[in-house]
């Protein structure tokens, strides 16, 4: 358990095939996760994958939350675009809604906002647009919680929150370097991607214990976070996957 | 008033400017109607303009519903597109969400559902299609209405409507020629859009009051609407629809 | 070789990955073929996608041919749109130009014209879609080959093709079943696809050697055809192309 | 004349409609210009849209640039997306082919090459992305020229040109104010554009000539140029281009 005495959560992009194009593994990766954050049609996602993302989900009682992105198929919503505060708001609440269709047909809701990629790194410091999709999640449904990244200091993200009436959810990675401010090293760097399951686990076990774990120039980091990210769209990722479930069910 | 008491109701397609295209005139039409059909980003209408339009409808107590329709951006959803069952319920369904936020954010909600164009025209005679649509309004909330078009004979409609418990909404057209059945006379024909304003008064006056009107071929029809599909995106059919809201007020 | 005493050639659809999608192993097929259909951005094919395919295509001395489709992403431009003659003609000639670019920039050019899934099966029977592809073929550069299906009778594609100024290139299938008249055996048929390599090289040998083969009814069919259209995306169809490929050689 | 002896041309934005979207009033403005800049289907021009502006400027013997965009209908190009040069690179080059598809099936071809909004703001001062799009117009055409924005020192653009071995056109705006660099003042600042009628007649005459003219702050600016970007989208700026191609036309 951490911090907050409650078991860390496990949390996974999916949904991200597009037409007649497959991505991740979805079948094997959501029984090992706690929450799927599922792409709503921007940067992956058409409307028949989405119902198909939600039924998986629901059949495996697994959180569902909305994935919201820039308008970039061909880029999967990785490069930033510069919006104004006002088209990301409104782009957040649509997708938000389009998700949450397939959700109510299915007797269920998008339990939590996730940012996609460039959309995802972009609210990191910057107020305004980090409000634009605070609003746009509690005008959807007061209460909606928003997953951002867990910092060494989050007091910004919590004050802009509180100002708008969102709970936040915290997410760490368990195979990324951080930086000492609790960011993550850009992976352009050389050892910012972590490949060593062992590694991966210890980190994972580190920040569920709320204990610190080496950041990237080796001093200790502390991180408070509700959901780690994890991966499941290989054979490998999904070795680790599962000892990872089993690690944090062991705790 | 028409067959079942109620008064007729005006409906306008809107919303249906894209970025940074201009469409239609919704400002001034929109006080003028009682429904308007907002497009969910499927054949127009960016979330940008899907939020100020439904804006637009709450400021003038405007009933919104939703119009998606097939992905074709460069065909203004007026092109068929051979989508299965199974897609069209898809995309209905997660049209109709992306529209609700925006409503939803604004304390109102998606009052009914009227497919747009080359999908709305698909619909008559084939079932598989409409059961699809009708399925994904129920799927949606129980009870959300779809429009679609009145016919002579609107039987079996009501029949598959009825299996997915799903009310109807029947509109008519003032401006258009009818075939004997109730289809409209297909564009191409001659005489099968109405330009003279008295004409489109009286064709409006007779549906409103259930009185038959000349078809394309001069026989008398009689159709039961609860709404005339009208236009505004011009100073001349606006003049129309100004003086169509004064004949239907003063009924 | 054939009745024309040219060898028979191959030909493959290509470049169909989209931004992060990944579709196809062309790394290993293209070696194997003689003619790349490549995706030209509509229904598959970003730019740096078609760039890398062209790359690959002129390394390996494969001749290049432009894989127009209608606007459809989502679909993967296997979905009927009911455009009109001269909204095909535009689409046309654009998507030949986009990839002739990168043809151009490589010192070669598009060789040969295939549109792709539903707007490749319109073409058959419809004169008027035929007559507006024939003719963006000729727009763009005098002799362009058009690919089209290799009926048992291919007299009116050849007539228009002729007035139009434009050579047909013919296309057949050896994992495909064939109607009497030359047309594919629908895919919803059982027996449609052939499965088994042994039928799949034998069809191809015989199509190779203008010999009758049989049809779906068991009948004998013979075709006339340039070019074998083959797949290579997976281990299975990848070792049968490898087969059909020496078979071939072997003549 | 200006300094290099030529007469300086008049651009303008053209071909920016989009399916049934309308944008600009080519026809009246086709006449009055030197150079048409014509969407290539990012930002705008579906396929059709460009044929027929082809087609308008090749009736007055307008020279055809490319105008290349990213990716983005909905913020019609004007916003600044994160690509690679790698990407650029392949969509200014894959725009430019779709465009001259056009132009090839009328026996003219592109001109010259613009980019568009945010992808032409984004060059100032980004060497590599520059160099991206002078590859790519040497790529498509030994000597197919860019169009950049003049500046009081152009030293840098030229040097990287030379490089790749493109020709630059400058342009200039007469209805904009500039920063002493050379540089346009930003639209937020009061002022930055100019509407009084006499003071872009006077800011284009000065530009013609090779003569300062007032920048931002009052100070004299010269700027070398060879063309002037001109708007003719409505009524107002329609009567200014007009007076404008008269001034200069009687230099």
């Amino acid at each position: 358990m951490n911090d907050t005495g409650r078991r860390i959560l496990l949390n996974c992009d999916m949904g991200e095939s597009f037409g007649a194009w497959r991505m991740g593994d979805d079948v094997h990766s959501m029984p090992l996760v706690d929450q799927a954050n599922l792409a709503c049609g921007f940067h992956a996602g058409d409307p028949l994958t989405m119902r198909r993302a939600v039924e998986l989900a629901v059949r495996h009682g697994v959180s569902i939350g909305a994935h919201p992105a820039y308008p970039d198929l061909s880029g999967f919503g990785r490069r930033s675009l510069a919006c104004s505060a006002e088209e990301v708001h409104a782009m957040v609440l649509y997708q938000i809604g389009a998700l949450d269709a397939f959700c109510r047909s299915l007797g269920t809701q998008v339990a939590y906002v996730k940012p996609h990629g460039a959309l995802y790194n972009d609210l990191v410091g910057d107020d305004e647009l980090l409000r634009a999709v605070l609003d746009a999640c509690a005008a959807y449904r007061k209460g909606l919680p928003l997953m951002v990244l867990a910092l060494a200091d989050n007091g910004r993200e919590l004050e802009l929150a509180d100002e708008a009436d969102v709970p936040l959810l915290f997410e760490a990675f368990a195979d990324r370097a951080y930086l000492p401010d609790g960011r993550l090293a850009p992976r352009r760097l050389g050892g910012a991607v972590h490949h060593d399951p062992q590694r991966i686990i210890e980190q994972a076990l580190a920040i569920a214990r709320g204990e610190a774990f080496p950041d990237y120039d080796g001093n200790p980091l502390r991180l408070t976070a509700d959901s780690l990210c994890v991966h499941g769209d290989n054979p490998q990722s999904l070795a680790v996957l599962r000892r990872l479930r089993a690690a944090l069910d062991s705790l």
